[in-house]
């Protein structure tokens, strides 16, 4: 079982997928996790060593810990940020140690395996790429007085925190070098979980890696494409549900998908149709399930996403 | 069993001691750190955090790391020091991931014991005192046109670089806080090692702590004062082995010493007889043995260190 993705969105992902591996309903979990942040205590280290930025990495391996004090303790650590007023400040401990394996060992997968060794993680963490990314997108109504026109944008924080409207986005390079370890992932899964999380700088740069969109394109494991609940101001203002799956289709139009998931109390009717008509053109089935967090946020709940993952699975959901 | 001291000094008799745990001569090892420098990466982490300065404590940790692939590669990743020309440049893995669990988990001695376990270590390793703390030298020979006149000098690094020749050290403040378990530790031990290391801010400081020295003074435990192989510029320049010893007793005259340990190689027959007058005028034993290390440097041998220690528990050196 293979979830792509990056951020919170993959963090909620793969903290339901590990109810899974719990349950024994899975018994090989890896994550394929986005490369191509550059905020933060990520774009930093990644500024500083020319390194992949290890934020993503690092919350993934967090939600794959393991379940006694020993792997919750390391991952609290690994999850904390420094605060105070220095030069510290906003740097994360496990990225600083996922940058230190790196420079120790050499092997950018070799070491996030150690720090999945650390934790006692319920899974690999693997990284889409094995070179930094830059995202690129063409923008729309960035340009007074020619709502038209489209402006490239580059950088994840820059895309992400746009005022314009994303129309497509790309990757530099477009063609990175990616773990044959990944691609053996992607070739042998039985399911693929793409989303949910920030659809243009997450979710879409995992089929802009050439060799991710064509080992998707490939394999024989069902693609389970998960919605965001709401749009995302940025990304994703103004998009609907249909919207988000469209321009998924648009950026990878051989991908072909199995199931995707919606929740139920973020789907107008007139979403809903919509919906399912991107959903009938692409030859899936859409399953809508009872998957948000029920304290209001725009967060999916890990416990409902595993078990509306486990009806996917068992092919009892409708 | 009780080791005091700190950087490459304790090191050396920290991996001495560990083949002893191995060899089950010792059941219970326990090393206690200086917490006195500010420089490096440990000094700017006490600037930025206001924390004890992690650099010994983190290196005696890696000394202790358990003899299979885990230990040894944990230990690695804790004592890799970043290059590069960033911010991150100098700064220690390792004292990041203390000051993270620190930060995260409040009590110093509790965040040292999560290292530990990491490490598999073989041992316990605590700070000397729970608050950092500031060195401060009395030197001579620093006013030009009077070599008598006294200087007050302070910090670690300043101390240990000074030109003049230091008379005593003070610890600032004089009466910190100490954790019980060390004093605990230093109550029920057989033997107490002190030494080597720099003398005048990693070995001399353990009898400036009013709790430690009084400890010291209190337990049954035997105490080896283990002398350095040579003078150390800046801070015993133009020391003897004699001086060495002379200088920590003006510094804790109350101090019972069972064992004083030079190494053969490093001892002028004159040398000798000096040495000889200190150790039977503090009524302790004078060990000459092999433990120096056979490259030249000014270091100990770990293995030969832990034979001459060996000979000492079983009674057997002369």
């Amino acid at each position: 079982m293979v979830a792509f993705g990056g951020g919170h969105g993959l963090h909620a992902t793969l903290s339901a997928l590990r109810v899974l591996v719990d349950d024994l309903t899975v018994d090989d979990l890896t994550a394929i996790v986005t490369v191509a942040d550059n905020g933060g205590s990520s774009g930093r280290l990644r500024g500083e060593f020319n390194v992949v930025p290890p934020g993503d990495l690092r919350m993934a391996l967090a939600a794959l810990c393991g379940s006694d004090t020993w792997g919750d303790t390391w991952a609290r650590v690994l999850q904390h940020r420094f605060q105070g007023e220095g030069e510290m400040r906003g740097h994360v401990v496990g990225n600083l140690l996922i940058v230190g394996l790196w420079e120790l060992l050499g092997d950018p997968v070799d070491a996030l395996d150690w720090v999945g060794r650390l934790l006692g993680a319920k899974g690999r963490v693997l990284p889409m790429a094995l070179a930094p990314m830059d995202i690129r997108a063409e923008v729309r109504g960035l340009v007074p007085g020619d709502p038209d026109a489209l402006t490239t944008v580059r950088g994840q924080v820059e895309v992400a925190t746009t005022e314009g409207v994303i129309t497509s986005v790309e990757l530099e390079p477009p063609d990175p070098p990616v773990s044959p370890v990944a691609l053996g992932k992607v070739a042998e899964a039985d399911w693929c979980f793409l989303g949910p999380g920030s659809w243009f700088s997450s979710v879409i740069p995992h089929v802009r890696v050439a060799a991710l969109r064509e080992a998707l394109v490939a394999t024989e494991a069902r693609l389970v494409v998960v919605l965001n609940l709401e749009e995302q101001q940025g990304e994703t203002g103004g998009f609907g549900p249909a919207d988000h799956l469209a321009v998924l289709f648009e950026h990878a139009p051989a991908l072909r998908v199995h199931t995707v998931l919606a929740d139920a109390a973020n789907l107008s009717d007139d979403q809903r149709a919509e919906l399912r008509q991107v959903v009938d053109d692409a030859g899936a089935r859409l399953v809508v399930d009872d998957v948000a967090a029920d304290d209001g946020s725009p967060r999916h709940d890990p416990a409902k996403l595993a078990a509306a993952f486990a009806r996917i699975i068992d092919g009892e959901a409708s």
